[in-house]
């Protein structure tokens, strides 16, 4: 076992088991005498990862032969913009504005048509999910875009709480795909960059309604296309092999240990042990409307700025690491993923609670 | 010492020595305790692997600072769209159309403004690289867009032949940089996805002079525009870190054999051995105009199909992998790219011998 628990927001921890497979296979995948980083994207043994990277992550989502799923580059960044130039048949969407990424995707957004706030948290520093319901959203647009769980914030929108709409809904999943189970037949599209709970940065999970692949605009450029890589099963270009390779392999660490619905009771548990823990003290504070909160990041702060470093310092000595919180918020942040396993929470929480005890 | 060797035209061979290297450090990069795949992209460690990669491929090239260099996502095909997006400001430009991709990036370029082929060798198949002077071209154009070498058809723009014109130069690098020199200041831009000579798939650099930075269409997505990433250094968003950091091994690795100068000499050693053969032989052709011919892929063919298919079978079943050419083409392709050693060229070179007297 490794030593060092790594709470980044992402990237961040693989599962061990991974990393060991991949080392084992760096000179020689499948008995080839080649890395996967070698390898032609058109042979035989890159396709089936490729196949099977795809299938896995059908499987572990539910996700049903009225969606295509596509591997692509860019990052969730560019999907910002892939949204609107694909979708932007009649010119008008609505955003549900929860966090940074989150208007950061509505900024993009209105380069190219007439695009509202429906709803902002902004007012409070993005610490709520605002409510929303049909009439939020106005007539005749052709999406509503929303982030399911707010990296930087800690919030998340439960999965019940998804606005009842008829436009499409529109999700941005990055930070809490594959780590809580999401009724993918409630959306339209989701998009997720792979740094968080697939794998390594360098490749995106795009999963489109087949009714949703033919609204591009003119302007939308070919590799942003959706339908460009829908056709060629992501092997249009040469795709960020190795990435989706590792990813794969996560698909295949995940079902083994009994898929989405398994690791979402773990990942509770491990959310619930920090905010019971700060919820229960005087020393650490947590921002976020309890009922909003994410299972996936714990924003936390104590009473002051230079206890914060010091607990990121003094963290960083046992072996916790990254726990920096994000420049828009402060304090810490545990970023609790999929891989990171439940001993490293409870080692933070031991951590925790001494460092309270020491600096009362 | 692997017993393989892969003639791929991309992703292709990487040094033995930096792939074990990777494999040393899989799941403890530089005495961190995680995996350069986990690490954040804002954390020190990372962003020292960023800078030197950019540092390393500086030197390698001799990159003035009349220019910025970015790691991007997309591979070259997205550089197809962010080239007239980027520079298209008069809204003109010239291609000269040397094969598959480069035409590729000519009817891209055609969604966003008015572009004309200068010249093209689509009459003959791409067998040759048509001649050019500053007549060739219009006047008030942005750009002249140029592919340096033709991967598929085995022909490449010798570095003295880059056609003289007022306009900056925008070339596609993909199959060559770094495999032979190149003369940084006759071009504006240069681009090349990374897995041919630089790394694994998923990372590509882009070289732009500093006077062509600030002429982007209003239409340009944030993501592809250069400017973006130019700010940032790469980091905007969370870049494919892994990528980059075998990118910087390698960059390492031929800087310690000597540079570019170096491994040209290597590389027009291995690229004679071959032509050589071909030309002295009876039973091999290769139909690429000999001063036109690239010292990266090495196209040929038998005297029929099944002699073809007979070849690349038997080839394999010695080691010599990937020799299947491409479908425009059909016969063979050997790509010897940096990574691929003289030992395999002669293997494969002895094999073509043995090959030929045996089915004459």
């Amino acid at each position: 076992m490794r030593e060092v628990f790594n709470f980044s927001a992402g990237p961040s921890m693989l599962p061990e088991e991974v990393l060991r497979e991949v080392q084992a296979d760096i000179l020689s995948y499948g008995g080839s005498n080649m890395s996967v980083m070698e390898m032609s994207h058109r042979s035989k043994l890159y396709e089936e990862i490729n196949a099977e990277a795809e299938s896995l992550l059908r499987e572990l989502m539910g996700i049903s032969d009225n969606y295509d799923v596509i591997f692509v580059q860019g990052g969730a960044s560019t999907q910002f913009e892939a949204v609107p130039l694909n979708l932007l048949k009649s010119g008008k969407a609505d955003y549900i504005v929860t966090g940074n990424f989150a208007e950061k995707a509505y900024k993009e957004a209105q380069k190219f048509g007439d695009i509202a706030a429906a709803a902002s948290s902004k007012d409070k520093n993005f610490t709520y999910i605002p409510k929303t319901d049909k009439n939020s959203f106005r007539n005749g647009i052709d999406y509503i875009h929303l982030t399911t769980n707010n990296t930087i914030f800690g919030s998340h929108t439960t999965m019940n709480n998804v606005p009842e709409a008829d436009a499409p809904i529109v999700a941005d999943a990055s930070s809490n795909i594959l780590g809580e189970v999401i009724d993918v037949n409630k959306f339209g599209v989701i998009y997720a960059g792979a740094q968080k709970n697939i794998g390594p940065a360098g490749v995106t999970v795009v999963i489109v309604r087949k009714d949703l692949q033919d609204k591009a605009l003119p302007i939308c450029p070919t590799m942003l296309k959706w339908s460009t890589q829908i056709k060629e099963k992501s092997l249009y270009n040469t795709p960020p092999c190795f990435s989706t390779y590792v990813a794969m392999l996560v698909f295949r660490w995940l079902k083994k240990l009994g898929g989405v619905g398994t690791i979402q009771k773990i990942n509770e548990l491990k959310a619930r042990t920090l905010y019971d823990l700060i919820d229960n003290s005087s020393f650490y504070t947590n921002k976020t409307n309890p009922a909003d909160r994410s299972i996936m990041n714990v924003p936390f702060q104590t009473p002051t700025p230079e206890f914060d470093a010091k607990f990121i310092e003094e963290a960083g000595k046992v072996g916790l690491k990254t726990l920096k919180g994000h420049r828009l918020v402060g304090g810490m942040r545990a970023s609790i993923y999929n891989a990171v396993p439940l001993e490293g929470v409870q080692k933070l929480a031991d951590f925790m609670k001494k460092f309270a005890l020491q600096n009362k």
